[in-house]
């Protein structure tokens, strides 16, 4: 195990039903709020009536910000910093999915930045000392962003998808309501078990070789759990114990634990993705799962010992047979995971074109230079893994 | 999943010699503290000329308060406080395994206390309201008590060994630094691989038969880890990889994470344990192994599909053959663990004589009420436990 800090302070409180007591988390904190929503599922939903009717019981006043999209973009932050300012808002209340949390993050953030803006941040040329109180209410299983002090944005005008952290942007309290995310349609579901599995995948593959038996254990449960899970919500999608499993599963595959203790580690099949869907918008899980067999065909070459463990430990793949006959079995087992819960598994299903290989290796190269990856991860490497995953 | 609310404050500092950087955690917080000891062994292994040459480097002033014992006592405590309040010292640092951070916490709280003391608080008569910041530096992979706010004080006056809870004796730092712990002779070592053991085996048969996916899978991943691990120290005694990974193994096993959402349950092991230790003063890991087959095969009687899983999950049993040959199975393979680490797995291999049950059945059933479990564990039933753990 290498040297490692572990420091959660997010408070967690999970239950049916609890999205329509969020204000007893604001009450005494903050007297106000701007709560930050997506395009209008939460409308639809219930979600915002429940939360909007506990924070009016409790006399918190708050504005609204809505329209966050998938791959949430620096124009909305700037926005709501704007509200915030101009309102003197005391905190940020996230109601939606990662999208919706992260730009709530960077909202929190960049409303006490001085001298310097938020996206300067992302570039690695400012740094965040402090956030107004962040609260959570996701709908959606997936990013982990409600316990965590992660954000990633997209600057539309350069393209570049990037992500920072920060122990500011932890949020004080994020409510689990497992009920929200009832009505998540089939295919967002999904996306959501394959982020979540991604999650658990990067650290426990791109960690350097060391003993570590307690995150490799820890992430082996969680990525099978989710794994089921995710075929179990789509099979009963008002299942509450099945999307309640699935939505603790997904806020403990990225708040620090597996990883903490793995080394320095690099987030490759993400940096990738970033890139595919600042250039393209397509769905991030859905473009982590066109990339991930491809990757770990890629992997197999460099650390075939580690995807072994993974075919056997998570996939359940016998033990005898060949490093390549194991190893194969496993990343063809997993690929049919994705095909099960109706995921693209190869670039190819997401429409992208051979010839935009190049562009999404260029614009992951940036990023790779920024995450401090650009020794491992050349644009070379990654076109030659986009290859294998075309 | 039931509802839960999870809330670790606790910052963990992990690696090998950060020992001898524990000053720089207190350092801007607290300008003196209390540095609580046991009875000898961390002047012998050289950890508190790390610590204290550390604090002394920052300037953090320190009075030493030593001879905490195993199932630690009340009376030391009050000698904590005394000694806290007359140096106004401003924050609590336990070196130790868990009865010297239980006593630290008792400590940092009781100095606090208002109008009461601190063992009407074990008692159920008052609460913690603040406690001084609590620093630890554990030297036993055992208790977890470095990660939680839980404590366990013996009262030597009335025989009572009791546990309480609050957020405020959560620590602010502990420094896990593996090192410390290879000095720890091999009963001691195994005692501490029992105790966290059972700490994940309460919450996972003693909870409501939920649908609790995520919590089963992380709580037999860390048993098995755990399990693994303990051999893996005894073996090697002076590996960092086996006693780095069985302290975070031990941690993490109490540290709220595996028990959040497994609905009201109960630790009846630790609670006759408890009463054995008040009592006849052994070593808390060697009456919860002198316990635990005991408890299963009563445990079978009750929720046979529990021990079943376990023998499956855990213990590597094959899933052929009936419900009672897997469990038979399960415990003897559990039964043989015990034996190869070296602790008792009988309550006869500590020397207690069978006339004794009785008084251990009615000190145990005080600690029931007390923990609202005498509905469930009354007398009659602790006795019936203790008769098949003979």
């Amino acid at each position: 195990m290498e040297r490692f800090e572990f420091h959660n302070p997010t408070k967690i409180v999970y239950g049916t039903l609890e999205a329509s007591k969020m204000g007893q988390w604001l009450n005494g904190v903050a007297k106000s709020c701007l709560l930050v929503m997506g395009k209008g599922s939460a409308r639809k939903s219930g979600a915002f009536d429940r939360v909007a009717g506990s924070l009016k019981e409790y006399g918190i006043e708050f504005k609204v910000l809505e329209g966050v999209k998938s791959n949430p973009v620096l124009s909305k932050v700037e926005e709501g910093i704007e509200v915030v300012k101009r309102g003197h808002l005391e905190s940020v209340l996230a109601l939606g999915g990662g999208s919706v949390m992260d730009t709530a993050k960077a909202i929190a953030a960049g409303a006490l930045m001085e001298g310097a803006n938020i996206w300067d941040v992302f570039l690695g040329k400012a740094e965040i000392k402090a956030a107004l109180p962040i609260f959570t209410c996701p709908t959606l299983a997936a990013s982990g962003s409600e316990m965590n002090g992660y954000m990633v944005i997209t600057n539309e005008e350069t393209g570049h998808k990037l992500a920072t952290g920060s122990i500011h942007v932890y949020p004080s309290v994020s409510v689990l309501d497992p009920e929200l995310t009832v009505t998540v349609p089939k295919d967002y579901t999904a996306y959501g078990g394959v982020d979540a599995v991604c999650h658990l995948m990067e650290p426990y593959f791109n960690g350097p070789a060391k003993y570590t038996p307690v995150q490799d254990a820890l992430a082996e449960s969680l990525m099978k759990t989710i794994m089921n899970e995710t075929m179990a919500c789509l099979k009963d999608p008002s299942s509450l114990d099945h999307r309640g499993a699935m939505m603790w599963g997904a806020t403990l595959a990225l708040n620090g634990l597996t990883k903490a203790g793995v080394g320095e580690h690099h987030f490759p099949v993400h940096l990738i993705e970033h890139a595919i869907s600042a250039i393209f918008d397509v769905p991030h899980g859905a473009g982590l799962g066109a990339l991930l067999p491809g990757w770990m065909r890629f992997f197999a070459t460099k650390r075939p010992e580690r995807l072994r463990k993974f075919a056997i430990q998570v996939m359940g793949v016998h033990p005898h047979g060949s490093d390549e006959e194991v190893i194969q079995e496993g990343i063809i087992t997993f690929s049919g995971w994705l095909e099960k819960i109706g995921t693209p598994s190869r670039l190819k299903d997401l429409g992208i074109g051979k010839d935009s290989l190049s562009d999404i290796a260029h614009n992951a190269s940036f990023q790779a230079s920024i995450w401090g990856m650009d020794g491992v991860y050349s644009g070379d490497v990654i076109h030659t893994v986009l290859t294998m995953a075309y």
